[in-house]
C-alpha cells in the first residue's frame, strides 16, 4: 500500500479545527506533497493550504484525496459523497482512516473498480504479515516511546528524520498509525492487526537496511497504559531499536482514559522501555526525552526541560519548540 | 458463543496420535461432555472413547461435532466433508479451531443457515469488544504464565480448576486459545483479536465475580517470547491476575521457534511477569511453579523440582504426574 502523491487535503464540513487534525499533521510534515486543500461550506478548519476544488487539485499535480477530516462515529459522511464520487470520476484515489471503510461503501467501491481508482483504508492494514522471527537485521533504528498514550510521540519521530534530512543522514520515517501513514506515504496502523502479528508488523515495517541508515519509528501507546501495552511491547520487541526517545507531557493527573492510574516517572518509564527493548537488541538504550510542553510558558517550559534532564541525566527538548537537533547529537 | 454439549469428537482421518491433541485435550478434561469419538478409515489417533457413528453419537445426546483434529495448513479437508454434511442434518452444531473456517466453506454455511444449525469457528473471535478499561474488579483471578510458549499453561490452569472443585471452591477455568475454548465451552482466541483490544478481551472473559471465585485464566506466549509477548502483556493487564502461577519446561537449549534466544531463569521471569502484573492488580504475584517434566525420569523429575523450588522459594509441581494440590494450598 502506497499512496500516490501529491495530495489534495479533504476538510469537508469539520467542525473544529481539532476535527482536521489528520490535514494539519499532513500539511505540516508534507508541505510537498499538498497541492491545496478542498473545504466545504461549514467548515471550520483551515490548515494554511490554498483552497482548492477538485479539479484545480488535479491541474496542480494532486492525484490522491486525502480525507484529512474526523467526525463523530468515525463515518462517512453523506455531505461528503458527491465530493468523493466526483474525484473518483476526475482520476484520484482516495485515501481515508476512518472508522468507516471506503471500500465498504457499495457506491464508492462500485464506482472505484469500475474506473480503475484505488481506496485505501489506512486504518486496516492489507498486509500479509508473518509472525515476528527476532532475527537481528542491519540498519539502526530509533523508536518513539512514551510516558502515556497521545504523548508526542509521532511528531518526535518526524522532528528527529526532518533533523537527519537537513543533515544530509539517511533517515525514513516509519508510520504505524493513520496520520503517520498519510505523511509517510505508506506503513501499518499497528494497533489495527491481529495481536499475534504485532511484532511481525514491527519487522516488516523497518526492514533490513544499510549499515548507516535510521529507521525512525512512530511509537504507539504506553508500556504503562492498562489498555494498550500490548501493541506497545510488540513494536519494541519487532522494531529491535537501537535507541529510543522517551516521549512525556508534564503535568497529566492520571493515564489518558484511566482515571486512577498515575504516570510512571521518567526514570521508571526508561527503566521499564530498556528492558523491554533489550530483549531483541541488547544495546536498546533512551538517548534523549521530548516534552510536550505546549501548555507551559516559555520559561515554564525552560524550567520543565532543565528539571527532566536532571532526574535523567540526558538531553530533553520540546521538540515542537525547538526541533530535534539536541536528539540527533545524542545517538 | 456457547458450545452446545455433549461433545461427539471427530478425529478424522488423524494421521498419528499429535494430529488429534484437541479431542485428546477435550476427553480427557470434559469426560463427562463427550460421548464418543467418531473416527474414519485411516485414523491413526484414538482418544480412549467408544467409537461411534453421527447417528450413534446423536442418540447418546451429542449436540456438537467437535473438529478434533488438524492436518497440514489446517484446512478441512474433502475426505471430512461427507461427514460434515450428515452431522448438519441429523441436527449437530459444528465447532472448528481450524485455519480454514467452516463460515466460509460455502456448502456448509448454506446447508447450516438452511437448517438452524450454527458453525463455531473459536479460532476467530466474534465478540465485539471494547478496550481495556484498567478497572478494578470483584473476584479472585489466577493466571498461569510461562517462560515459554507450549510450556503447560492450559493444563494447569485445567489442572487448578479440577483440585478447586474438588475442595468445593467455586471456579472457573478461562479459555484463550483454540482447545481451551472447546474444554470450557466458552471463550475467546487472544491471539486472534485486533491488537487494540488484548487487554479488553481478557477483561471481556474474566469479568466481575463472588469475591471468593476463582477464574482460572489459560495463558498464552511468554513476556520473554519475541514474537508473541504483546498478547500476552495484554492479557496480563486486561486479567488483574491476583495470583500468577509460572509454567516452564527444563532443559529447552532455546526459546520456541526463535533460535539463539535463551530463555529466561526462573527469577527472572518471575520477576517481570510479577512487575508486568502489579501495573492493574498491586498484589500481583506468582504463589508457585509448575514444571514439564516429561522428559524425565521419577528421580530426574523430583531432582528438577527440588531444584527449581530452591531458586525461587515456591512450591513446584508436574501438574501432570502430581496434579496442581500444592499450588491450591500456596494460594
Amino acid at each position: 500500500m502506497t499512496l500516490k502523491h501529491p495530495y489534495l487535503l479533504f476538510l469537508g464540513d469539520a467542525v473544529d479545527q481539532l476535527a482536521a487534525k489528520t490535514a494539519n499533521g499532513v500539511a505540516r510534515w508534507r508541505p510537498g506533497w499538498c497541492v491545496g486543500q478542498l473545504r466545504l461550506e461549514d467548515c471550520h478548519a483551515d490548515v494554511g493550504l490554498t483552497d482548492m476544488d477538485l479539479k484545480q487539485g488535479w491541474e496542480a499535480g494532486a492525484r490522491t484525496l486525502v480525507v484529512g477530516v474526523a467526525n463523530r462515529g468515525g463515518v462517512i459522511s453523506d455531505i461528503w459523497m458527491q465530493t468523493l464520487t466526483d474525484a473518483l470520476d476526475l482520476g484520484y484515489d482516495i485515501a481515508s482512516g476512518l472508522h468507516t471503510r471506503l471500500n465498504q461503501t457499495p457506491h464508492l467501491r462500485q464506482k472505484a473498480a469500475a474506473l480503475g481508482r484505488q481506496l485505501f483504508d489506512v486504518r486496516y492494514p492489507e498486509q500479509s504479515l508473518a509472525v515476528g522471527d527476532g532475527k537481528r537485521r542491519a540498519g539502526r533504528r530509533l523508536l518513539t516511546v512514551g510516558t502515556d498514550v497521545s504523548s508526542g510521540k509521532m511528531f518526535t519521530a518526524l522532528a528527529i528524520e526532518a533533523e537527519m534530512k537537513t543533515r544530509g543522514m539517511a533517515a525514513d520515517f516509519r508510520a504505524t498509525g493513520q496520520t503517520g501513514i498519510f505523511i509517510a506515504g505508506s506503513g501499518i496502523a499497528v494497533d489495527a492487526v491481529v495481536a499475534d502479528f504485532i511484532s511481525g508488523a514491527a519487522e516488516w515495517l523497518s526492514p533490513e537496511n544499510d549499515p548507516d541508515h535510521w529507521d525512525l519509528i512512530e511509537g504507539q501507546g504506553s508500556l504503562s497504559h492498562a489498555s494498550y501495552a500490548g501493541v506497545t511491547l510488540g513494536l519494541i520487541h519487532g522494531s529491535q531499536p537501537d535507541r529510543m526517545v522517551l516521549c512525556h507531557e508534564p503535568g497529566r493527573s492520571h493515564m489518558r482514559g484511566l482515571p486512577g492510574y498515575p504516570l510512571p516517572s521518567l526514570k521508571e518509564s526508561l527503566k521499564m522501555n530498556e528492558a523491554a527493548g533489550s530483549l531483541t537488541n541488547p544495546e536498546c538504550r533512551v538517548c534523549g526525552l521530548s516534552l510536550n510542553t505546549s501548555r507551559a510558558s516559555d520559561s515554564e517550559a525552560e524550567r520543565l526541560l532543565k528539571s527532566a534532564e536532571d532526574e535523567v541525566g540526558l538531553p530533553a527538548v520540546d521538540a515542537y519548540r525547538q526541533g530535534a537537533s539536541r536528539l540527533v547529537d545524542a545517538l
